[in-house]
C-alpha cells in the first residue's frame, strides 16, 4: 500500500535519501521547506509519516526536533541510520567532449557544513572556492541548472542521479565516519504496530526535572536496576531558566521486555515534571 | 595586562562578542579560520586564550569542540553565555537621503541558521530572498562593501557599528531566547588559578564506559550522594561503534568543596575507561 511520506528539502537531500531507504520506492515523497512543516502535517494526518534528521555524529543532535518531538500530537515508530558521504558532482559532458578535469574547477557549492566536512579537500585545491548553498541537493540542482564547467556541488550520489550529474570525485569527506539518525513520526491518532517477537527495540523519553541534586540519579536508577541500556541521554536547561532542565533519554530493551519497560516509564513518571513518550520501535544499526 | 586571545571567525561574529565580553576590550583579539587552528595555537601558547562555543539552546551542542577538547592539551578557565541576538543591517544613507525601508530590500544576507532563525520575518516580508553565507559577520561586511541599498544583512549590532552598518530592524529573531555558551580554554601547561572563595564552580568531564546496564548510573550516583548537582549531561557513540560511548558532564559545585570534587572524579577514574578533566572554572549566568 502506497503511503504518504513527508521529508524536510528538496529531492535528493539526505532526508529524501533516508525516507526511500526506510520505505522502499513505491511511495509518495513530499519535501517540505521546514521541519515545523512536517510535524503541524503529519498531526493532522495530511502525511502518513513524516521523517526527521535527529542527530548527526560530527554536527550532534537536531536539538529543534527534540523540541517538535515534545510539542506535537505525534509519535516514533522507528528510526534510520543514513550514512553521509560527500561527492565532488559535475555537469555530463557529451560523450566526445573531455571529461571535465579538477583543475578547471573554480567554484563548489554546498551547505556550509558539507564544505565544512571536506577542509582537506579545499587545502588540497587552493584554486577552488566554496560557495555556501542551503542545502547540498539545491547546490547540486544549482550546478545542473547553471551548466557551467567550472562549477562543481558537494552532495550524495543520489543527487547526481537525480539531477543528471556526474561524480567526479568520491567521498571527498575528511572523515569517513559520518552518519545522521532519523527518525519516523507519524500521527498519535494511528494505530500502533505490535511488536516483533524477540527483537531489540528502543523508547525515546522526554521528561522535565527540577534541576536538584539525584534526581536524574533517581530516574536513571530505574532502568539500571532493570539490566536496561541507556544508548543516548542528553539535558539541557528550559527556555534559559537554570531551575529546570529538559532531559532526553533512549533505553534499549527486548521485545519480550515490553511490559516491563511501560511499567518503569510509569514509575518515573511519578518522578517528573512533565514526562512525553516519543515511542518505542525497533532499533536501527549504524551501516559500516 | 594584554592577554593574545585566539577566536574562530571576523571580527564582529559572536565568537569576537562573547571574547570582548569575557576579557575586557584590552587585549589583542585574532580571528582565524577554524576551530582547530584555535585548539593547535593555543596548545603551542601561541596565543594565552581562546575562546570557543560550545553549546547553543537552540541548536545544540557543538560536537567539534568537544571531541578538540577531548583531544588537546588545553584547560577549560572560564565560561560565558552570550545572548544572540538578531538585528537587520543595511548601508549608512548619507544625512540628506531618506532611509532605506523595508519594502525596498530584495536581498538578505547571513548564516543559514540565522536565516532559519528568523523564519517570521521572511514570512512577512515574501519579497526579500534570503542569501546564505558563511558567518553573520562575513554577511554584515559583504554588504558594507558592496553598499547596494536593496541588500541587508542578519547580524549582531557590534558587526553594525565594526562595519559602519545602520540597524534598520531590532531583534528579528522568532525565538526571543536564544544564547550560545562559550568555553575559554588555555594551554595544560600554564599555571591554574587557585578558586575565589565562596563562589559556585563547575567542572565539565569527559569519560568513555562500555555500553553496558548500570555503568552510568554508577558514575553519575558519585555526585548524587554528594548531593552535587549536573549542570549537563550528554552521550554519543564513539566513532560510530555501539560499543563504547563518550559522556560529557558539567558538575556544579561550591568552592570550599574543591578537594571533595578532586577526590569524587578520582573515584570515576577507576571506574571509566578514558577519562579527561577539561576543567575547573567559575559558573556563568545566563543573562536575560
Amino acid at each position: 500500500m502506497s503511503r504518504r511520506i513527508a521529508y524536510q528539502g528538496i529531492p535528493g537531500a539526505f532526508s529524501h535519501i533516508a525516507a526511500t531507504a526506510y520505505f522502499g520506492n513505491n511511495h509518495q515523497f513530499t519535501g517540505l521547506p521546514a521541519f515545523f512543516d512536517i510535524f503541524t502535517q503529519v498531526e493532522k494526518a495530511q502525511f502518513d509519516y513524516g521523517v526527521i534528521p535527529i542527530e548527526n555524529n560530527l554536527a550532534g543532535s537536531v536539538v529543534e526536533n527534540y523540541d517538535l518531538l515534545f510539542a506535537h500530537n505525534v509519535t516514533v515508530i522507528g528510526e534510520y541510520y543514513q550514512p553521509v558521504r560527500h561527492n565532488l558532482l559535475v555537469i555530463k559532458q557529451p560523450q566526445n567532449k573531455p571529461t571535465i578535469e579538477l583543475k578547471h574547477l573554480k567554484k563548489v557549492c554546498s551547505h556550509p557544513k558539507a564544505l565544512e566536512q571536506c577542509t582537506q579537500f579545499f587545502r588540497k585545491h587552493p584554486h577552488i572556492t566554496p560557495v555556501v548553498f542551503n542545502d547540498t541537493a539545491e547546490a547540486a540542482y544549482h550546478v545542473a541548472s547553471e551548466k557551467k564547467k567550472d562549477t562543481a556541488a558537494i552532495a550524495s550520489k543520489e543527487a547526481a542521479e537525480m539531477y543528471g550529474l556526474d561524480i567526479l570525485a568520491h567521498h571527498i569527506q575528511d572523515n569517513p565516519n559520518n552518519w545522521t539518525r532519523f527518525l519516523i513520526i507519524t500521527s498519535i491518532h494511528r494505530e500502533q504496530d505490535i511488536l516483533a517477537h524477540d527483537t531489540m527495540y528502543k523508547s525515546s523519553i522526554m521528561f522535565t526535572l527540577p534541576h536538584k541534586p539525584g534526581s536524574l540519579h533517581t530516574i536513571i536508577g530505574i532502568f539500571a536496576n532493570a539490566h536496561l541500556n541507556l544508548s543516548k541521554i542528553e539535558s539541557r536547561p528550559i527556555h534559559g531558566t537554570t531551575f529546570e532542565y529538559i532531559f532526553c533519554i533512549d533505553i534499549e530493551f527486548h521485545s519480550h521486555d515490553y511490559a516491563l519497560i511501560r511499567d518503569l516509564i510509569q514509575q518515573c513518571t511519578e518522578m517528573t515534571n512533565d514526562i512525553k513518550v516519543l515511542g518505542y520501535y525497533r532499533k536501527a544499526h549504524i551501516k559500516k
